[in-house]
């Protein structure tokens, strides 16, 4: 198998204040990485682009240690094994893992064998397969518990995570109702998802549209945007409801201050608000990972990806997810 | 028994949009109230006075509705019956309920009749032993759940839940540290209550303090402030720590902008945070008194009153739970 001599990288320049752009990445041709001792040489297929990424880029509160300056951009994606140096990577095997925004990668011990192609897509695990997958598994079953007859609204909806938690509540005899930013995004979670109801909160009257979809109020909020979205669906709790805080979007990249709320409505309605990250859950993966993709296979829960080719795309592409401009699993294909 | 003719009573007047003051109240002199079939007639002694009632005497969001214009204001306390058409009340006993910002009023099923007085005092029962007693107790240890070794730390822990909640926290082996709004405050928690630290939040570095004086970080709060203080405290949080929102007092007057916080801490530490009314827990009542009452007997929780003398004082007192001049249990002494 013939490999190019360098790997393009992009390694974070500078932190970005708004909106990440190219200039905020060096794009440097690097050697190609030498696989040590139990380490593989992979060749990155497809990078998965979250909005988490845009937190690892700026130095404050967060969950892992921030990108360092001039380090290789963290990302998750699934490559090819091109060379082995370990007994548990075959050449052509195909893993998953960090392997970070660069061409070519060294998987050692934390990196996932994936199955041989199958039924499968890869992109599936890139997203309801993946971490994705994983992150509307656990937050809505173990932390939103729902049952049967209950409401839930899930914000960013027709993201990759808010797209699999309203299905799963589907599957947990919830009425699902979604809250996204396009009519055709809204058409897709109703039509193909199966979602209840779903509202545009680009509409100006999204909030009554939210409070017609939802009669007997909400009793569970999967909440993935935060800010001025997250207070129209708190207005609709129900007295005890469940908040599985799972992202806060509206606050990544301009505005701050969308991260916070009001913990009156917290308060009055005695309303529980769970914080959750997806490392927490990691030891638990292949659980989700078994039920997701026998849903899968059942046609209880569908994919949609947005791919976009070519690995100088990325930190645009990154924006995709803050100008609402992807619909599902937002991801970049590297090479096939 | 001689009762005077009329019954002195505050009636809302108009809703306020800062502190409240004597003008928001109608004080009316209204005939003596007669006890029907299977009720009586109710001297006030005591008015229990508590930050809650701020928000009842405004139209917003809240977990009861707010008192009307033209009401008599809402008010728990205790008082002696004077005359009785029931066979549950005899004259003499001492009862507890809403009895209301007025000197007679009529108490029927709704009112509790205390034990005969023994060594507890009556102003006991209108804090360590009444609602703020068991907002402490329900709130600490069904929500925060506390553990041995854990950090416990309380805002606004000079106050009448606040400085019991920190005692509960002590019995329970939590290192305990209080936040209040004076020297005098901290050294009673410290010097009389047992509490490991105390901050005052006036001293320009108290965010300082509170952190050195968590050195293994906080797990649980027990808020009952919001703002600026909650924020404090959130940001000295451990992983997976829990706040019992309990009260955002630093919202009730002037300042609704208080209740507003950073969810983003909550998400990437994974809190949880829990609003807690103590509503949900009356029907629980007496395994609280049972318990506070026997560890008042053993010395374990101390209580400390401020009490001000008259009917008339009743809208200025309000006030001193908003400008801190009050420590432990505010209340009104009404008659003896």
């Amino acid at each position: 198998m013939s490999t190019r001599d360098v790997n393009l990288q992009f390694r974070l320049k500078q932190r970005p204040t708004g909106s990440i752009t190219r200039e905020h990445f060096d794009l440097r041709e690097s050697p190609l990485p030498s696989p040590g001792p139990d380490q593989a040489l992979v060749q990155t297929l497809l990078l998965s682009l979250d909005p988490t990424m845009r937190i690892w880029t700026e130095d404050r509160e967060q969950y892992m240690p921030p990108v360092k300056l001039g380090e290789v951009m963290r990302g998750g994606g699934i490559g090819r094994v091109v060379k082995s140096n370990s007994a548990r990577f075959k050449e052509g095997d195909i893993v998953t893992g960090n392997l970070g925004w660069q061409q070519y990668s060294v998987a050692g011990d934390e990196a996932s064998v994936l199955p041989p192609p199958g039924k499968m897509p890869l992109e599936a695990y890139m997203g309801v397969l993946g971490i994705t997958g994983m992150t509307a598994y656990f937050g809505l079953l173990e932390l939103g518990k729902p049952k049967s007859g209950e409401t839930l609204v899930v914000s960013a909806a027709a993201g990759a995570v808010g797209s699999v938690a309203g299905q799963i509540g589907k599957i947990a005899g919830c009425r699902v109702v979604g809250i996204a930013g396009s009519d055709e995004k809204c058409k897709w979670l109703k039509n193909d998802l199966g979602f209840d109801a779903a509202i545009n909160y680009k509409q100006p009257k999204w909030r009554d549209h939210l409070k017609a979809a939802c009669p007997k109020g909400i009793d569970i909020n999967f909440e993935n945007v935060g800010g001025e979205i997250m207070e129209g669906v708190l207005s609709n709790m129900n007295l005890h409801g469940r908040v599985v805080l799972c992202g806060l979007i509206a606050g990544y990249n301009e505005n701050p201050k969308a991260a916070f709320g009001d913990f009156s409505t917290v308060l009055m309605r005695r309303l529980s608000v769970q914080g959750f990250i997806i490392l927490d859950y990691l030891g638990r993966m292949h659980e989700a990972t078994r039920q997701l993709g026998a849903w899968v296979v059942e046609g209880k829960i569908k994919q949609r990806e947005t791919v976009v080719d070519g690995f100088e795309a990325l930190p645009k592409a990154l924006n995709m997810l803050f100008d609402g401009s992807n619909i599902g699993k937002l991801m970049v294909r590297v090479a096939k």
